[in-house]
């Protein structure tokens, strides 16, 4: 498979414009066409140099090899919709949701079949927003998860791949089902267990936080739309990643007036994070 | 009240050392002598230039015009009683337990009325351990919480508080319950859910987890003894900081299906975080 000549970024808040800067600081591609329905953010992504070409109309894309879809989760159907008819022959759709079943489906029902796209994930993030707070550096060494289905061909899924290598991260395959059951458990769940640590916290306990807390509570200052839609769609895997939680917690409330059985809980999740276990 | 002149540190392991560079860093008295019975702990802390004189000894705490004792929380208590007997007079005893209402209670059972001791808790510290990992950065700019009793007089508060002062902390009044009680809320609680979240995570999502859930297992890579005793001797306040979670886990659950409900519950935690609410 050939270099990547051009790439299509549609959405330049930070996950778009991270991944174009990304691309310019390790040339994975020639060149960088994109768009985005603020005028704002094409300005403020214009201002870190984050693409050739760019504008609010799709038209801006024509001629894309591949299309990266960076738009808040509800939006990508439409948005890959929107950009597929400006991809050129050969070319490839990819988006960047944290949550994959519900969009993924949606999107394969909407696009033509003649049409390839492989759903995406690039693990990484801040809790800041928009091209301003854009940084190559979040990408670097992450996991990007691609997500094909029984519809998906192996040059799309090749190419999602090796796109994601050249921007300096680390493609991991999975089923888009595993693929939400697993970021249910880490990211959904960390965001979650920060919001209701901050909530259920006096102010005078958050007066009081220590470094611990503080960065666990950083996570509940993410983006407030976009977590509530990822929230909302992946609540079936959510439910079950508390689930397990709650025993979790059950097993550890259990213990803490039994010191030998508190100590075997805590030495195994310490184990688990050393990665001994 | 003047100037401490010497300063006694009972414990040279990642806080007693990081205290004593404080000392040194901001010169916050005119000399350090320090102890632990471990003799490699001194050895590590001396090569830090962490004393003028130290030993495996209290002896060496002689003149102490404060002695702080940083050692595990159930060491403590003995520990303030031997050293009590090389305090110079009018001098005052202190310990870094981040638990207070049974060490405080056990301590003053224990010494002799004429002995001035005040508990402390440097909110401070760090996963790792030992000397060789102190830094006196850590304890920049963080509560020192005093926790004075019934018995407790004003100077000794004062003097405590001084000393938290002048190694660049910020000192904070509090009862050993209420104490306790806070720390349960942000300190106790945010490491026994990073160990929930850990142990109810499979091995794959484990492997895929972004910087959010990292900063939180980080926490369950805390010194294991140690944290057994915090969470032991904290059970009572520990539950109810965690019957107060699972309220607000339950709030979130029910909300899942419900997206106007849920983005006021994370709306709230994001103004809580911001410091806006």
């Amino acid at each position: 498979m050939g270099r990547i000549e051009t790439v299509g970024i549609v959405g330049l808040g930070l996950m778009g414009t991270s991944i174009a800067l990304a691309i310019r600081q390790r040339r994975a591609a020639d060149r960088i066409f994109a768009m985005d329905r603020d005028h704002s953010a094409v300005e403020a992504a214009k201002a870190r140099g984050a693409f050739d070409k760019g504008s609010t109309s799709y038209d801006t894309l024509k001629g894309a090899d591949l299309v990266v879809v960076a738009v808040p989760p509800r939006a990508v159907p439409e948005a890959v919709v929107s950009a597929a008819a400006m991809l050129s022959p050969g070319g490839v759709l990819t988006d960047v949701a944290s949550i994959k079943t519900e969009i993924v489906r949606a999107v394969e029902q909407r696009l033509p079949r003649m049409i390839r796209y492989v759903g995406g994930h690039p693990m990484a993030g801040s809790e800041r927003q928009g091209a301003q707070a854009a940084d190559p550096d979040l990408l670097a060494g992450r996991p990007f998860i691609v997500t094909p289905t029984a519809v998906s061909d192996d040059e799309s899924v090749e190419m999602v791949s090796a796109f994601a290598r050249g921007i300096g991260m680390r493609p991991v395959i999975l089923t888009p089902e595993d693929h939400d059951d697993l970021v249910a458990q880490v990211s959904h769940l960390s965001y979650l267990l920060a919001v209701a640590a901050v909530t259920a916290a006096s102010d005078q306990a958050l007066e009081l936080q220590g470094p611990g807390f503080a960065g666990l509570a950083r996570l509940a200052a993410s983006p407030l739309e976009l977590w509530t839609q990822i929230c909302s769609a992946n609540r079936d895997a959510i439910r079950r990643a508390l689930a397990r939680l709650r025993g979790q917690l059950d097993q550890i409330e259990d213990a803490l007036g039994r010191e030998d059985a508190l100590r075997e809980i805590l030495a195994q999740a310490q184990r688990r994070t050393k990665g001994g276990d």
